[in-house]
């Protein structure tokens, strides 16, 4: 019932006119990414996803997974064969090494195809984004005989992965975690313990499934120092690459959850399951936050695409929809009564959404090209900029994008009215599977602390300076052209109060860290609207630009609207948040636990 | 899994101290409301709410209502038997005149008692929560022999009601509906066409179901100019009251839904049933306003009820759930983490909340209270005065408390991290639940047009004159009282908002009406804020009185914090509504529809 089209042209604006894609041949993988390369990546990719992915959406919230006794899996129907088109098609390792089988292509360009494949459906493509995000553990941290075993046939799709983190006691704070890992004779580990939430952690899709688990070794330090990471093979693999005997694992059971029920989420029982160590010993943070870093860029992408698609299928309903008249008079004079895309509050809706989507667009690509600069630039002073900013947004845009893409999901049903709330429409899966975007990969209570307890001081705030920095500098070269002043003004305004929240920050969150705490959250979302804010001014000036040599074409209009919207109504938000954060830990601290 | 408390502290000391319950000793029905008396009615609803109906809450939606073969339609396990002991309990007829077998007190205590209800089981509660709006709706508008038919089962809860409004291709627009009526030779009439949502349109709780029906006679003039109420019940009844045929109505079949699954949302088929005309012909509009302004208020306090339960429940997880360390040092040290309650991340989401709850809970008491001086006193001039209020808050209260009372059921169900989201824990079923409660009974986009294009203007602004003047003489006299400053500072700067907000629209919105529409949500937003930092400042003074009377409780101390909280974080809030107001409909009405 649903409809979805890939939003193809507003890609290749920001690939080409606002990023300059072709400037970056330079890096390893770019040039192979030619245009007419790239057209034909994201134009195959829009297909796959609209007509492959998509119309398996509801089927799979429909039909959720099934256990069955043994402790097998069963993906709702045509998941199986929608995988297999996008193993196939080489879709996993677009950006991997070719070594191992991958193409070699930027980050950049798999990112879109992921916010593509996850607006069209968003548990199917978990099963192949937590591969990647396992196989990018194991390229970092894994040693070469690992590699060699294990990534060709990930790459390949053929094997799946999964991050195996959280179990009962403990999912914030690791260091809580009991899964004991004991030393064999060969090398190997005996793994024992239980997993929960483990996403696509036992399917039917692919033929092994490759399981990191975190572990503690027998004697290892207590807490977080303690940890190890292993990769744990759902079938042993044999040193030729043929599969083996089964391993001590299985599923125990599956979730019975909000939404994304076409994604298995399985409590995981290890039992003496035999695991290799990768990388060192109690040095499991190291590889899991490789991950975790890949996979909250995802999870970002997720909460965009939710948006995007909720969005889309807004718009259609509101074009639609005969109710009522327009109040400055009847628009559909031959009809019963107008179309409610007519409504001045249903428009506010609809722009609320797409200003925000196109900024965040902005967003993961300016941020996944960094991530290209830093893993492949061979100029250590680029690599650190880049990786300061991929560091720096990271928290950013998981806790921004999922927590704006939920909330717009909901906006989004919001215009079906009563029809938003029947499943057959569609809209209320977008929202039930939008929510746990927010909470996986970190709470985005958690990515505010990682942002103003680690990412904000790192390097003496090298990293928000060079932001500051950036910022300002577009502010002030655009600031005296009157067509941009609707842009910059309301953008310096902003930038102004994240400094000041900033400022507030160091000078009261060092003695009293409950400061940073109790601001954290507000600090992200300030962060996030500045970013957004920024990404809408650069937007702004190249559409003014083309206008001016090529003539205004209907996007290029649609595009400043837009960006005018979110300066007027969005952008101001960052003055509540900036007098909450100001307004400290007081109250906040106040009661005592039993008072609330 | 879930729990709930009643909040019998919190509702005596509105009650009692802040709203002066035994001043209206004077009106109909107060006096019967003796202390001792409201104490047993309140305590025995929270005790048949926490013990009878918070139970079968998560059953409801496990299971949902069955539509068999024959139209029937069977409600969860145990709903039977918990309608039964509502009904012989009186609960319906609280309020109901007692000719007709109601016990005639105030709505203010039924209101109180629907909240408990609602937050223990909101699908439940839903199928007398509409018994009761139909029987005002024909206590109203229904001629002597319909009352004396109807009423006096359905306040004995033996009969249940509903509100038969939306069509396929109608809902917000009634003037579309085609639902026709026929008259007959004997004055009924038959009723044929096919109604949609019909909330508790057919279930086995009540041996009859009173429908109320909009239809448009043969003839009648073109919209809502056409549109006749009509009653119709499923058996009908004999002239000595005893049930005779069934009627010509049929449940189609049962929506599948995101949430309130325990209530039969129901596709209502009319087939030359037979109905009788309630009021006047082509009046059915005043007495679907009866009814729809009676549950108005009840969504609202739905908003409340879900975001109190969810918080409930969160506030328990977040004291029981270990995980991490305090950022100023462990706390219990004898155990492996410290609960989460101590960290300032969780306690702003939790304040935020529990600030919301409270002023939303004095909100609805104060205007239940405008209600019964509205329909109770015999002063033409005070009913007047309470019926403005009325008016225009029955708007603000449906809008903002369901909009908030949703996104603290998302912030509450954010406490408990990845087992938020799964469905045997609880916290997302109140999110599902709550999300209703913005769509129906006029979705909040339409409250918000309601307010700013009716009830704002209604009487040259005398109702909302009336606001501003009891708020502002509120701060004036508290104003330089240096305990009330940081609640009456910060109520008076939102009072200007929205006094400048209010002038913005008069200026603005009579030339250009887009600019009403544009700015409709933010002026509903603005205005709900306005009141609830009005509702703190009230009950921060009660508090402040009280504990310099008589010394300091835990409630009284965790009262004047919790709005210290709301004063600092949320009423701030109404700064950004009135800058996007003043934004007005420029972008918003620029791009054609084709460009969304």
């Amino acid at each position: 019932m649903t409809i979805y089209k890939a939003p193809v042209e507003d890609v290749s604006f920001l690939l080409n006119n606002v990023f300059h894609f072709d400037k970056y041949n330079n890096l390893p993988g770019f040039a192979d990414a030619a245009p007419d390369v790239r057209d034909a990546i994201i134009n195959e990719a829009a297909r796959l996803s609209e007509q492959v992915l998509a119309p398996l959406n509801a089927v799979g919230d429909r039909e959720g997974c099934v256990r069955h006794d043994d402790g097998s899996v069963t993906t709702p129907k045509g998941f199986k064969e929608a995988y297999k088109q996008i193993a196939e098609g080489g879709w996993l390792g677009l950006s991997s090494p070719p070594e191992f089988g991958g193409q070699g292509l930027p980050v950049t360009l798999t990112q879109t195809v992921a916010e593509f494949q996850i607006s069209a459906n968003m548990a199917f493509s978990m099963y192949h984004g937590l591969t990647m995000g396992a196989a990018a553990a194991l390229l970092v941290h894994g040693n070469a005989e690992q590699k060699a075993l294990y990534l060709p046939k990930m790459t390949a799709g053929e094997w799946t992965g999964t991050m195996n983190l959280t179990e009962p006691q403990c999912g914030t704070d690791l260091g809580l975690l009991r899964t004991k890992a004991v030393k064999q004779a060969d090398g190997s580990y005996k793994i024992t313990g239980t997993k929960i939430f483990i996403s696509a952690g036992e399917h039917d899709l692919s033929e092994n499934i490759i399981h990191l688990v975190l572990a503690r070794i027998e004697g290892a330090p207590a807490g977080i120092k303690g940890v190890s990471l292993f990769v744990v093979p759902k079938i042993l693999v044999n040193a030729d690459g043929s599969l083996g005997a089964r391993n001590g694992v299985m599923c125990g059971s599956i979730e019975h959850k909000m939404g994304i029920h076409g994604n298995a989420t399985c409590t995981m029982n290890y039992d003496d399951a035999t695991g290799w160590l990768i990388g060192e010993e109690n040095k499991g943070m190291q590889g899991m936050f490789v991950m975790m870093n890949e996979a909250r860029l995802g999870v970002a992408v997720q909460g965009l695409a939710q948006s995007e698609v909720a969005y889309q299928n807004a718009v259609a309903y509101a074009r639609e929809r005969l109710q009522g008249r327009a109040l400055s008079g009847p628009k559909a004079t031959d009809k019963p009564a107008d179309p409610i895309i007519v409504h001045p509050d249903v428009r506010r809706v609809l722009l609320t959404i797409r200003a925000f989507n196109e900024a965040a667009r902005a967003l993961v690509m300016w941020t996944a090209l960094k991530s290209d600069v830093a893993h492949r630039s061979d100029d250590a002073k680029e690599r650190q900029i880049a990786d300061d900013h991929l560091g720096l947004m990271t928290p950013v845009l998981k806790g921004v994008l999922t927590d704006v893409g939920f909330s717009n999901a909901v906006l989004a049903q919001q215009v079906y009215g009563g029809h938003g709330y029947i499943a057959a429409n569609g809209m209320e899966q977008f929202v039930r599977d939008a929510r746990i975007a927010m909470i996986y990969e970190g709470a985005n209570g958690i990515q505010a602390l990682d942002l103003v307890g680690r990412k904000l001081p790192r390097d003496g705030g090298r990293a928000v300076m060079a932001f500051f920095a950036e910022v300002g500098a577009f502010a002030k070269e655009h600031g005296g052209d009157e067509a941009m002043k609707p842009f910059v003004t309301p953008l310096s305004t902003s930038l102004s109060h994240l400094q000041q929240a900033t400022t507030w920050l160091m000078l009261n969150a060092m003695a009293a860290p409950d400061n940073a705490g109790a601001g954290a959250t507000d600090y992200m979302q300030l962060f996030g609207l500045v970013a957004c804010g920024y990404m809408w001014a650069k937007m702004a000036k190249v559409a003014q630009d083309k206008i001016a040599a090529d003539g205004a074409t209907p996007y290029l209009t649609t595009k400043l609207v837009t960006g005018r919207f979110f300066a007027e109504r969005t952008l101001p938000g960052t003055a509540l948040h900036l007098a909450r954060i100001q307004a400290g830990s007081g109250t906040v601290m106040e009661l005592p636990a039993e008072a609330f």
